[in-house]
């Protein structure tokens, strides 16, 4: 079943599905102003870097229908989320165009085509009857659609291979347990939820094959920001000489930042984590950093690299 | 500020705290039935391996007083959680005892000082200015009081040395975040939650010096049964050259089982997940298996040895 667009320019206004409220309900809702969109991207209403990439090209398209001062809401916009390099440059690409709104829907229409195109490239690295482990949403749905770590998946058994994906719950927002597996079960293919804490021993029980996640930034020398968890996964999958595959556009490749290091890590509200005694600290860092040494290759939409692209 | 007892008994009863309503609420139950108890350990009202140990032997004792069939509620008590060793051995002594009430009470008071000398013989693990990392909850709400791995960084703390705890949250059911800081905050022992997922992370950062954990059984090659998520953190503190220790009495020791492939693994309600899509499958084992090649250490209340005592 194919899922609607995650985000997409409807008559002067942005419509995205609202994903607070899976997998409990599929709605929409209608985006009107920069500080509504703004205010969607911080409470996760929409979320994944390339879907971000295509929320912050309709909102520069916005702020110019609106005759909003669009360098002011560029700013905005782009200070919503530190991590994920995609808000920005689609932000950057709208603002350097002739027509915003014609750019704003070229970025939208772009992504579903580079992610089936990542999907293509990376399809043969699941081979028939493979365990694939994943962490947090890499789907449709942290995209305009189709996915990029679930796209490689979803291409694989596009063709007709059967596989089974061990889906991370990802805490604290639960972007496993709610998104990915609802997409992979509207999709028809084989899942399992487990906590984060359970990767590991799947792994070592020789139940995984391969790991395949997306970014939200990649560094110059090929280090990888992705969801909070992630290098834990990362480290799992080493010690037991399991491949891990970051699949990405070229546009979560940012050639400025040079290193891991450089990429900054977005702190969340702590009530991400629910109930903690009062008076305790949480340390709610949205994002992590594994480095490229421990990633066997990039899946891109221009092939399958051991190298980052530059 | 000390603890009540998280189990004690009182007038033919069984007096417990409900670890369900925590950290909301300190409040105790009395528990008058085998089937009372029976549900308490089920529904995790009570649990931790030296506390299940206990109320194994307070439950023979209660059957005992109320001329139920003894045989029987052993049976019953053993087949409520079956990965940690202690409650069959709590059970298993007051059945062999000429007087179950005091047996039970013995079982109850030398846990409390078998805890207390774990965390002597381990104080000096923890040296001052260490930074410590520990998953689920191996405290006093674990054990009859006092606790076992954070009774070792509770002794360090007692010694006047300072020190900061990071809490995995602990997922599914968040022992960390709920029992462990809710523990050490009330202990005065500085502390930090983070998501099972940060873990690796806050080492690769160097703000790890040292793991410590319980145990819910330990095989006779040293594998480590624990909750969910530890072979994850074991893997991580390998990777990163950090010891990782077991705090454990020698009645979490199973000297009949092998090895860790031997020890049965609790497969618990998925909803203890929260929401997941309708029709997707759950894996939601409750413990995991640590490999003895992962363990730098075992701190009993015989001392710190490299190998697990038989």
């Amino acid at each position: 079943m194919t899922l609607p667009p995650t985000i997409e320019w409807a008559d002067d206004r942005i419509r995205m599905i609202d994903q607070r409220r899976l997998p409990r309900e599929l709605v929409t809702i209608d985006v009107t102003t920069v500080d509504e969109l703004c205010e969607a991207i911080v409470t996760m209403a929409i979320r994944g870097a390339p879907a971000l990439g295509a929320a912050g090209a309709m909102g520069v398209a916005l702020a110019h229908v609106r005759g909003d001062d669009v360098d002011a809401a560029a700013a905005k916009l782009v200070a919503t989320r530190p991590t994920a390099t995609n808000l920005a440059w689609g932000v950057q690409r709208v603002l350097a165009a002739t027509d915003p709104v014609a750019e704003a829907q070229r970025v939208a229409e772009e992504d579903v085509a580079t992610n089936r195109a990542i999907g293509a490239q990376g399809a043969d690295l699941v081979e028939d009857g493979a365990n694939v482990l994943t962490h947090c949403n890499a789907g449709g749905l942290a995209c305009v659609g189709y996915g990029t770590a679930v796209g490689v998946v979803r291409a694989a058994h596009e063709r007709g291979r059967a596989l089974h994906v061990w889906v991370d719950e990802t805490r604290p927002v639960r972007q496993g347990a709610r998104l990915t597996a609802w997409e992979l079960r509207r999709l028809g293919i084989p899942c399992t939820v487990i906590v984060d804490g359970l990767a590991a021993t799947v792994m070592a029980n020789g139940d995984v094959d391969l790991v395949v996640v997306g970014a939200d930034r990649i560094a110059a020398n090929g280090d990888v920001a992705n969801k909070v968890g992630t290098y834990g996964v990362a480290v799992a999958a080493h010690h037991h000489g399991i491949p891990f595959y970051v699949a990405a556009p070229r546009s979560t490749f940012d050639a400025a930042c040079p290193t891991g290091a450089d990429i900054p890590i977005e702190q969340r509200d702590p009530h991400e984590l629910g109930d903690v005694p009062d008076g305790v600290a949480v340390d709610n860092r949205a994002f992590d950093v594994t480095p490229a040494a421990l990633v066997t290759a990039y899946v891109t939409e221009e092939g399958v690299r051991a190298t980052p692209l530059r």
